[in-house]
């Protein structure tokens, strides 16, 4: 086995603290990589403290991983010792089903496995995410990550970027297109950046007035507040597409009024407390589709990052030693980041190893 | 003005009576129709009795017409005296915004109008429908039905048919596809029909162990009682489509579950109080889409009607004379119909013009 360092919860109701455990040792098709960076999602906290109810003790969070490879097991072709690589929200897959072949691996009929709270599909064990010092995870699950790119402002786009990204392409986002979305986090902050690189009329919806100068610094060509209803009501029946980021529980009708005949509006996060019931009128006049999205495959995860790292495009971060992580939770809560926290993992070297 | 004669409603509390009233004198682009037959569809009790508080009296219903034409301005090409012609849910568009190029009139941009309770685009005054002796339509919106057609049996086609063709068609479903039919009503009926008849694999949904034979009679292939948990549960993540034409509230959970991947559910049934709100982990899951269908174009309509002469496929029908339409009313919300009423409009030749 490999053993590990990481921070992590055991317990819903104790914060993170230092943790030492094991990894399975790496088999052939592995790749070993020590970690530089891991970003702070919002899942991370809702694992951290149970929120989901399916949390296994203990529990080391991050699905945003970026570091250098140490090692590679001898069936591995795509990367070699030091070489940088990243890591999303899942290393596995069960490799046999349609959507695997497919490469939507985040729709695998028998399930993916989580980077971290995952079933270990080799040991038996659980999975543990990216607060550590490093991990094992087989070759097709891990990203080439361009030089062009900062390792440590890359990392959110291995959840943040993917599941604004995947919903983009599928709904064939471009040229010509007004798209909006709906919240200005984590998500949000990365679904106008990669809308706007693909060429879209991008408008931003934020509860937030304030936020509107950093919309535009971010990409957007537009800023609705979505609580004014004049401003609301004169981008009626003119979107393509909305991607709406937030997971608090609200209005859609409010947004699905604005699409355009035919249009979608894809919701990336899901909330605790279900939104109200969208009426169903508004999705009949218009032909209109409400959709969800999950993260995205691994093919398109590396389309994504050299798309980024062509373009220049990575996430606004605000990074943060390990040991600043609860505080971290806390201001997570509060939207009090712009846009990421990302987890500067040296800092764990002056813990001490059990 | 042309003389009219029909069944009407004078007010939310009244039942439907004999109403004389007149229609616009037929244009140069108009048809003038002799009614023979009119099928009876929700829409027109809901209107009738003002349930979406909307209706402006004195109302004539009725938009599933059949009958011959009588007359035919000078500038109609397409029809002459003697045609069998149907008239469906619109008789007018502004025909200069975009859905109205797309041969999509239901959606159109400045709204279409409707063949009763609309606001007529000549005369200024409100349209009439089908529960009558006669109507005058703009050759735009009428329809050439075959000689192959039964003419009673094709007039819920204008509706009912359209309703569910447009969606079939729209969602491109055919062969080798495994499509749901929620409801077997006036709409689930053809919407069995003719997905059998466009080559998919036909499910339908009922909460009525009752009507599993009659769903077999008209073209499905499986019946599933959606209150049987096991049933359901054998036919997770399995349908390619699903068209949902139950109006009433219900679950939308146990159907959106049933989607494969990139799947859809489409309502065409919009319901007075609201179905309990669909989870957004389910349409997450596996990329899953809810849409809605409003009735169909008049190119779309024709395309179906002459598919339906072709196929030797109409409604399954119980004719009636239009003094016993009230009746038809309280029987048409208790279900006793299969599937659908169509007014024998000779009855009306008893009455006493005014
Ligand atoms: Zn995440
Ligand atoms: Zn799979
Ligand atoms: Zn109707
Ligand atoms: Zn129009």
């Amino acid at each position: 086995m490999l053993k590990s360092m990481g921070y992590g919860a055991t317990s819903a109701s104790e914060p993170l603290s230092l943790l030492n455990f094991e990894r399975r040792t790496p088999g052939p098709t592995d790749v070993q990589i020590e970690i530089l960076y891991c970003g702070v999602c919002h899942s991370d906290l809702h694992t951290a403290r149970d929120e989901w109810h399916n949390t296994v003790y203990p529990v080391v969070p991050g699905h945003e991983i970026i570091g250098r490879v140490t090692a590679v097991g001898n069936e591995v072709a795509r990367f070699k010792v030091g070489d940088l690589a990243g890591v999303g929200c899942m290393v596995d897959s069960c490799q046999h089903c349609q959507s695997c072949a497919d490469g939507l691996e985040q729709y695998c009929e028998n399930g993916f496995v989580g980077t971290y709270n995952g079933e270990e599909m080799h040991s038996g064990g659980m999975t543990y995410g990216g607060y550590a010092n490093n991990i094992v995870v087989t070759e097709k699950f891990v990203l080439r990550i361009s030089d062009k790119l900062d390792p440590a402002a890359a990392a959110p786009l291995l959840c943040a970027g993917i599941t604004t990204w995947s919903p983009l392409r599928h709904w064939k986002v471009g040229k010509g297109q007004k798209v909006g979305i709906v919240g200005l986090g984590g998500l949000g902050h990365m679904g106008i950046k990669l809308a706007h690189a693909l060429g879209a009329h991008v408008v931003l919806f934020t509860t937030s007035p304030d936020k509107r100068e950093d919309a535009i610094r971010l990409g957007a060509d537009e800023v609705v507040v979505s609580k004014n209803a004049d401003e609301m009501e004169a981008h009626a029946n003119s979107f393509d597409f909305i991607l709406n980021t937030v997971a608090a529980a609200h209005d859609l009708d409010a947004f699905l009024v604005l699409l355009k005949r035919e249009g979608t509006m894809t919701l990336v996060g899901a909330p605790s407390h279900p939104h109200p019931s969208p009426q169903v009128f508004n999705l009949i006049m218009k032909r209109r589709h409400l959709a969800g999205s999950l993260i995205g495959g691994i093919a398109e995860t590396q389309e994504m990052l050299d798309f980024c790292a062509e373009r220049g495009i990575a996430s606004d971060i605000e990074i943060i030693p390990i040991q600043h992580i609860n505080e971290a939770y806390e201001r997570m809560l509060k939207s009090d980041v712009k846009y990421r926290f990302v987890i500067d993992m040296a800092s764990l070297k002056q813990e001490q190893p059990a």
